[in-house]
């Protein structure tokens, strides 16, 4: 089968979007998904910005919103606008690499975002992914400290370093066999079919 | 029939595909599309770029560039990449204002497309707008000179002004008649859906 590398923070808006549609549709073009978390927050201050454009831009800001009330509203997603924009994401990442692993990656993802977007809880808190943790049926504390251990700690790092490689400058991202690199939520469809060729 | 505004600089890559792709989609979801020519530079600036993202962010530059090959083959719209990008649409955007009100204004905008990102012409030199002209049947020292009145560069200001009352930030960008706003030639389906609805 062929593989999609899905480049994904969780932090970001389009990633929640990008996450709930890429089960379905790769299964349905028979192409196998590769989760890659990974970092906004360094690329971003790579270009100079220390926030999210859609904090710097306001007009993009206020359309940003807009446009995911919409488009939830079409998917069928609940969306609850979080009070902090954006959220750390470095520990929920963290722990994403560990889950990936183990098998239960997805479903933390799916959780993670729900929290963040739907929940009004905040990623960004210990508490918050420790809870997520144990409603998946995980040892929350030995997986936290998993994740924080040195070694996934650079893991992140290096794999935030292959995104910028790789000319990724937002996210979502997706990413095929030949390097072939697709920006945005909406390009989804156009990266699987590039990968099917 | 519903009415979908559709907002395209001449500079703007991304307004070179929605342009080439409204038409059929329109007249297939039975809506009505008003062309509405503004100027990307004064919001941009507004926003503190001196210049085109694409040119300010490389990364960004770059996937830009290749999304577009990528696109127009998908498509098959021809590409040159031109030597000078963004390119000065002042002009261009003047001269559609008349063309939108004679009748010409589709093809017209067909045209400067074409002889910017396909056939690396400059359409801010007025050699090149007047050819454009001529080739469609037009008096182009006719249509210079109407285009360049005070009056029309002053409808050409209050147009860009409306765009950013309309929290517009980008192009090409699509309006419905209840005020939602839609960004970029992939969310033209849903400007349209919502046109309709």
């Amino acid at each position: 089968m062929p593989t999609l590398d899905f480049w994904l923070d969780y932090a970001s808006t389009y990633s929640y979007l990008a996450a709930a549609r890429i089960g379905p549709l790769a299964r349905a073009a028979a192409v196998t998904v590769r989760w890659r978390p990974f970092l906004l927050g360094p690329i971003f201050q790579a270009q100079g910005w220390n926030s999210s454009p859609f904090n710097i831009y306001a007009a993009k800001g206020r359309y940003m919103w807009r446009d995911m009330e919409r488009s939830c509203e079409h998917l069928g997603l609940p969306l609850t606008r979080p009070a902090r924009f954006p959220q750390n994401s470095i520990l929920a990442a963290r722990v994403a690499l560990i889950g990936f692993d183990d098998g239960w990656g997805e479903d933390f993802s799916h959780a993670v975002y729900r929290a963040e977007f739907a929940e009004s809880r905040d990623i960004g808190e210990t508490a918050t992914i420790a809870k997520i943790l144990g409603k998946l049926g995980r040892d929350a504390s030995h997986v936290l400290e998993q994740a924080q251990a040195a070694e996934n700690k650079a893991r992140l790092r290096s794999q935030t370093e292959e995104a910028q490689r790789l000319g990724i400058f937002g996210a979502p991202s997706f990413t095929t066999a030949d390097d072939e690199l697709f920006w945005g939520n909406d390009r989804l469809e156009a990266a699987l079919a590039w990968a099917r060729k």
